[in-house]
């Protein structure tokens, strides 16, 4: 009996074995990176029946890349971007980026605006975040977006809380022709993203 | 020969899940939450015997809280700060903070030094992030700074690349003493961090 016993014993344990890694593969699959918490996202971004893009949800937990700042007192008091821009990636497009150097279709990137708060602290004088006042956010999607320059489109949520929960797509080129003609990088900006310079392959 | 060819087949497949089942399994035991590539860190930062903590690795992968900006030009040539910084928290101590408002033992915060690079882009005239130039960092432990106020030490790898390998804790209050009279909470400039605002409990 010695010889079916032991195979009975190895048949459970990888039976076991499997049944853990099945639901772990499964788990992963489901989950992003992002998900470090329990509010973070089943899925990147969800798309309504007619096309708009539903309000990102745990996009401050994705990677962050880059802050611009073009403040109004710099800008005759009427900037085109008066607020402090807090610039993400995906974190898998991101894992992506640093393998290939390349945006991957799906890539979505965040830009969070926020207001400048005070001017002047015990550091010095200058320039601190102050609220959250605005989101958009930007998608490759060669599918979705097959006929649009580079295949990305452009949503914003809003400039003031509370934001919209959805948001249609950006009309015609009042995004992309810009980003087309200044981003360095596959309709990024990315010469002002430095961990995103140094993330590329061609970096290191 | 049907029988012991299907057999065979689903033991072939039992123990090919199986083994992607150990690797999942062992792969997810061995990765801390913001281990998403493999040069991410074991441990979020290690000592050396004599007590020199050394540079953290992956952290541009932890959450990102805020990027206060003092530059040159603001502050007569000569200001304290006069890159960027961008600031990071560890993602278990800042899942840690969501639920209680708190920094607990072994927080790690990571300030990261960025010059100012161009200062006028097709978006309008501001400050747009340079070179990686320094790094910073901060550590709160009861037991390894039970001395410190308030349990943090301050370490710093240098304000020019390449930087230090490892570094000491700072001398006495040179950071600590600011920390102590300006920051909003526990040490942390929080009030900065509009990130670190929005996620503490009382917030919601």
């Amino acid at each position: 009996m010695l010889g079916p016993k032991r195979i009975s014993a190895t048949a459970i344990v990888a039976i076991l074995v499997a049944i853990a890694g099945l639901s772990c593969l499964l788990t992963r699959a489901a989950a992003p990176a992002s998900a470090e918490t329990p509010d973070a996202p089943a899925t990147l971004v969800e798309f309504t029946t007619d096309g708009k893009v539903k309000q990102p949800v745990g996009y401050r937990k994705w990677m962050y890349i880059g802050t611009p700042l073009t403040p109004n007192d710099l800008n005759g008091g009427e900037a085109p971007f008066p607020e402090f821009h807090a610039v993400y990636i995906d974190p898998e497009s991101f894992a992506h980026y640093e393998k290939t150097g390349q945006f991957r279709d799906g890539t979505v990137m965040v830009k969070e605006l926020l207001s400048v708060g005070t001017k002047e602290a015990t550091s010095g004088k200058g320039y601190f975040m102050g609220e959250f006042t605005g989101l958009e956010i930007s998608i490759k999607d060669s599918k979705r977006f097959k006929d649009e320059p580079g295949n990305w489109a452009y949503f914003s949520f809003g400039h003031t809380y509370p934001l919209k929960k959805e948001s249609a797509k950006n009309a015609g080129a009042s995004c992309n022709q810009c980003h087309q003609d200044n981003a360095k990088t596959d309709w990024v900006f990315s010469q002002y993203y430095p961990v995103l310079r140094a993330a590329a392959p061609r970096s290191k």
